[in-house]
């Protein structure tokens, strides 16, 4: 049996990843009673019918009660509401923690809203899917993938000591830990995750919109690299759109090298200019051996996709 | 025992393709005999050590006396040289077909160089991996992929009954078969995996020439969409190099779709337009659900990816 880190943990938000954590932390048994609020009906329903919560509610206020860590796993854009509906009933010296894609907006609605009795740190696991809800998580989604905090700017040692238990939590739930100041996590996440998401939600749209091919074409002939694409862009919509705008600054920003090197790569082909092509194409190989080498990806051909075919 | 169809086949180039095309043959046992011809020494020793071939052979010229199907699967453009190669040997009457990612300038060179007294049936398997060489290919490749054969404009009986006995010999492959207007081709994959590619080759390079993020940090946080690209742009730097430098028409008109697209996107996050984002957002979804309907896709979360993982 593992030691218990928190006895009593609240997570708001049961949605992909709000119960990837309670399915993690049931493996991981570090956690005694595990109580869940969400804004939805039907999601409450059928946590309760899963039956991995201890208590299930629609009131962050009774689900934070007692609660020794609070775990905020709503929408980017959610979170301010939900700290306010948290801030009175919270315990203190109770930690609160997020898993929210962006970090400064998110950071700065916990600071402004929480009591001065609580520990906030915020957190994000690098670990997801395309799709959501309570049936879409596993307790595995952790495991060798990175979750990086961004602690507050304190250094006294009661902070220190919550900030490292919730890393040790992390580290039981599988995932490897990192710290990080919160501006430089949202210009590393918009260039590994938002830009990614943006340009696949952008392909996806021209595609549909051509008028030249049918988009019964483009789905028959999307084997040859469009499929991809379309896993990132059918990812949840409200997620998306609070991640591009309260991490606005920084995706503009990385938005606008992305389009100074699409010009000169459409100069290079336009001018027939095969040396660059052929440079950048190799270049870029680099960093998939990279990726793999650290662990974040399948060496397998096609992701492994064509596994059970041969 | 399947009929056969072709009873002497030459393949110009053993690569992922070639290799495959041969390993689906074998399979399906609609070909006697096949003979191989590779520029690379290399390729033609590991070529004879797998033992899928009948003769290896330096020379085109030799390979193709006699055969009665010839598949060029070389670059695309390296194909107008070995057409070159091969015109002064072939059979009267055989079949040349090729496998070349785009076929109105490919088409062009082989009715330029070989003779009349063949038939010339452009073709293009949408299957493949990011890998090469023919270690990297395998028979089921083609299994319920789609092949897109352009024929030339001709309608006289001994043309069409040889395109459709290629039609024949792809379906024994495992293939459904489209027959499609060369430049129709050429636009619809510009759509579907050129523009694709050439946006994830332009994503990797950028995230690697950036000074504020360092290469390791990409690499390490790659899982939240990243690693995708990643995939993509692993692809061959030649194959690639010549597919952009022979569809360049095509793939600058899908682009500058693109541009105007993600402009029109980059300005919906600059002002704050939550709504146009949720909409698009929501619009994309439809594609994934049409690819995976096409039976283009694995259904399963991150492509199957976690699937040993839970
Ligand atoms: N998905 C990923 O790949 C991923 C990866 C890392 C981090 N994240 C972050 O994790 C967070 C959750 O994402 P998810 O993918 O788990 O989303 P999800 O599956 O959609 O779950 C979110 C849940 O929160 C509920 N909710 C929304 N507003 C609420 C509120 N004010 N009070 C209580 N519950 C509320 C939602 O209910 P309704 O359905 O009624 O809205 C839903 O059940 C987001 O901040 C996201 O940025 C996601
Ligand atoms: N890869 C895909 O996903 C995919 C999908 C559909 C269609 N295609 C098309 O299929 C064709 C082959 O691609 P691939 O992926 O199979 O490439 P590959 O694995 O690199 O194989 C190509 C082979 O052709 C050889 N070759 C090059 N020039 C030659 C010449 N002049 N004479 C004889 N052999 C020559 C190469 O030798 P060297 O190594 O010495 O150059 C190599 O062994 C390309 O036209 C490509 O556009 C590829």
């Amino acid at each position: 049996m593992a030691e218990v880190i928190y006895p009593r943990m609240a997570v708001i938000g049961c949605g992909l990843i709000g119960s990837s954590v309670i399915r993690a932390v049931r493996r991981a048994g570090v956690v005694e009673t595990i109580v869940v609020a969400d804004a939805s009906s039907a999601v409450r329903d059928r946590v309760a019918e899963l039956g991995f919560a201890d208590e299930v509610t629609g009131s962050v206020a009774d689900a934070v009660k007692d609660a020794d860590l609070v775990v905020l796993a709503v929408p980017v854009l959610a979170m301010e509401a939900v700290a306010k509906a948290a801030a009175g009933s919270l315990k203190a010296g109770a930690t609160v923690t997020d898993v929210g894609s962006v970090k400064g907006q998110v950071s700065e609605a916990l600071a402004r809203n929480l009591p001065d009795s609580v520990f906030i740190v915020p957190g994000h696991p690098i670990a997801g899917t395309e799709q959501s809800g309570p049936d879409a998580g596993f307790a595995e989604l952790f495991d060798k993938r990175w979750t990086i905090l961004t602690p507050l700017p304190r250094q006294d040692d009661p902070y220190l000591e919550a900030v490292q238990q919730l890393a040790d939590f992390w580290t039981a739930l599988g995932a490897n830990v990192d710290r990080m100041d919160d501006k430089h996590h949202d210009l590393v996440l918009a260039v590994t995750s938002h830009l990614p998401h943006l340009i696949a939600y952008n392909i996806v749209g021209t595609a549909a919109d051509l008028e030249e091919v049918a988009r019964a074409e483009v789905m028959k002939y999307s084997a040859g690299g469009f499929r991809d694409f379309t896993r990132i862009a059918a990812s949840d919509p409200t997620m998306w759109r609070d991640i591009f705008l309260a991490n606005k600054d920084a995706v503009l920003e990385i938005l606008g090298r992305f389009t100074e090197d699409l010009q000169a790569l459409s100069r290079a082909i336009r001018w027939g200019e095969g040396d660059k092509l052929f440079e950048l194409f190799s270049r870029t190989r680099e960093i998939r051996r990279g990726v793999i080498a650290a662990g974040q990806e399948s060496p397998e051909p096609n992701f492994g996709r064509d596994r059970e075919r041969h």
